[in-house]
């Protein structure tokens, strides 16, 4: 008998035909001889209801309220589904983020689970129940409700099973799997029956939005197998694990990543440690720098190019000009422009992967205007108006059209 | 300085203006130097819409995860109304039941309060928050959610000031507070600027849907300072205590409930024992019997009639006929009755009430089916076609008109 978490999104549970559905594949989980832990997040349009509401009284509400008034959404959610389960004619019982166990830090919208708690969660399972668990949320130490932020549930779901030493974590979504690219968007795209925690983890963070990548993060540390599959569809997903099959693909995936602004430092003065200040200030403000582009010094000044989240551009570029006392002139934010990306385990025992993508790139008159390289993925950054002919051509230069 | 409870029903916080009202409240008195501990409901619609979901998806959902559901409700409240208070500038703090401290009996929709620990509340208290506590629930021994039902959040508010030793309970709702009669129905009736525990509970229990009757044998049991008052206008309403202060008023209220049906079991046969047995039988099954009259017996038979709660007249009829093998026409259930009553502390000392309410019915040409007296009130049980008619002329007889 295994026991497996299972993860359903607010779209999987947006109406009562819907959780309908989603009890089945949970009763029917069930019923093959599994003990089932599912793990539900508020149904479609509850927060966004949620949030209006707060918005209407107090548009500065404080975070510990929006975490007690939210929290509520997936309250709803869990015994809704408990009822469905009920009506099917299987045990179960639906349990908060506090019942389950969850216990987090004390950052109100954005906390981190510290611990699971899996006492009740035991108790529950060997009384053979199936047993519901509202996503997202937890308490810290002084029993105030807290949230875990956006794509929270998936990282409750993987810490679930961690903690449970579950055989499998099966993430619901509305598509079938993880796809080389975006199947909405390129043609002959791929569902990929295995992939590694890392692929995964570049392609969440690339903006392949099937999954959190703190989940999988987790996932990756405490070992869980995690599926991500449809539940729309009864067919077999894509599976996450420490070491994936090889598929004849060096090119695992294609990202597009929109959520980018370029900054430009010109003729910073060309003297030790004055990239390291800027960057301590920024990651003080907790503002990510991602590629980092540094010219060859020249008339004692050097210019020092950045990408950092859509958002972060004008935040980095204040921060920036009051700090060192830089004239406005000399800092452009550029928000046109986008992130591509390929992601492969085997990419680096390939030299000439790199190569491949600039000729595809080269070929559509596209031009680049950063490189990034790691172990296992290739990031350009190229103008926004480029990007989805961008995803297509490089995506047909590596991966193989046709079944 | 003092410490007030405050309680809000569903409708005081219904939208956002009225939360905001509901605010202005709280810190008006807040700013006049007392602690300030709030009882919310849930907003005036949410409750229908989740009973609705419950019911599209399993209308035979279980009782426990009801509780699970409904108590999100409270959970919305109270935090909006902490934004609400925000936004004025004030601090608060808002607390589910398990967070207030609230232990409950295990009966799910229908628990009853156990203790109330609390800890936590005077720890927020003493920081000088204002406390916006969920009403209506708690949690039962086994960590669960549980729900007071009906009017609990009364209770929940009663239970605070009297754990909490607080020197006032304001009830707060859409009328000014408790009437001789209903305003919207009745001529001339009066606000009491003060009521004994006693005749509330009467007139509770009567049908004045203005307190819930659990709450007001709770706060007559802890000796809790109760005011009634509404959350439109800013005027004093009516104090429930010990010992009222006499208002010249012989009967201080008359009351209509038409919640009631009259069950007849005729030629029964005349052996001890047999009225015994069957209210027996009706209690063992939750079935609360008011008035009964006893016909003298006659040819070795006699007649038993007596009141029930509406819902239950069919109910018990068939209990009857089961247990005790009676022939179906031998039962006669009447739901076209109204019981009016008339409630005053000071009536016991004054012999000619009675007969000056039935000769007020006696004018109107009102036929009595039948009388139950207490020491603080008589009931009559009427056709509920004259009921209204009977309540004005009962009104008019007691209560003297004008200023």
């Amino acid at each position: 008998m295994s026991l497996i978490v299972q993860k359903f999104g607010g779209s999987s549970v947006a109406d009562a035909k819907r959780v309908m559905n989603v009890a089945s594949i949970v009763t029917d989980t069930y019923s093959a001889g599994n003990d089932v832990v599912v793990v539900v997040s508020a149904q479609g349009d509850t927060t966004d209801e949620l949030v209006a509401k707060a918005t209407e009284i107090n548009p500065k509400h404080s975070r510990r309220e929006m975490d007690m008034l939210l929290s509520a959404g997936e309250q709803i959610s869990i015994s809704l589904l408990a009822m469905a389960i009920e009506k099917l004619g299987f045990p179960v019982v639906s349990l908060l983020g506090w019942q389950a166990g969850f216990s987090t830090t004390s950052t109100h919208t954005a906390a981190r689970i510290k611990t699971v708690n899996t006492e009740r969660l035991r108790t529950e399972l060997d009384k053979k129940n199936i047993v519901i668990v509202a996503g997202f949320q937890g308490i810290n130490k002084y029993d105030n409700i807290t949230t875990l932020g956006r794509g929270g549930s998936d990282t409750s779901a993987v810490a679930l099973a961690a903690s449970l030493k579950a055989d499998r974590c099966q993430i619901y979504t509305d598509v079938e799997g993880v796809y080389t690219a975006d199947p909405r968007k390129v043609e002959n795209t791929k569902k990929l029956n295995e992939i590694t925690y890392d692929e995964m983890l570049e392609l969440a963070t690339l903006g392949a939005q099937v999954l959190n990548n703190r989940s999988v993060e987790m996932a990756k540390k405490y070992n869980v197998k995690l599926e991500v599959l449809s539940s729309l569809t009864r067919v077999p997903g894509t599976i996450v694990k420490e070491v994936a099959t090889v598929e004849k693909m060096l090119v695992r995936g294609v990202t597009k990543d929109t959520d980018v602004a370029r900054v430009s430092i010109l003729a910073l003065p060309d003297i030790p440690g004055i990239a390291f200040k800027i960057f301590s200030k920024l990651a003080s403000k907790d503002i990510n720098v991602d590629i980092i582009l540094q010219s060859v010094g020249r008339d004692g000044t050097k210019d020092i190019t950045f990408t950092v989240q859509k958002s972060h551009g004008e935040l980095a570029k204040q921060l920036i000009k009051e700090t060192f006392d830089i004239p406005d002139e000399k800092i452009i934010v550029d928000t046109n422009v986008a992130k591509i990306s390929i992601v492969g385990a085997g990419m680096e025992s390939h030299p000439g992967t790199a190569a491949k993508m600039f000729e595809a790139l080269y070929e559509i008159n596209v031009n680049i205007q950063m490189i990034a390289t790691s172990e296992i993925k290739i990031s350009v950054l190229i103008d926004v108006q480029d990007a989805d002919k961008a995803v297509s051509a490089v995506h047909a230069a590596f991966i193989p059209s046709g079944k």
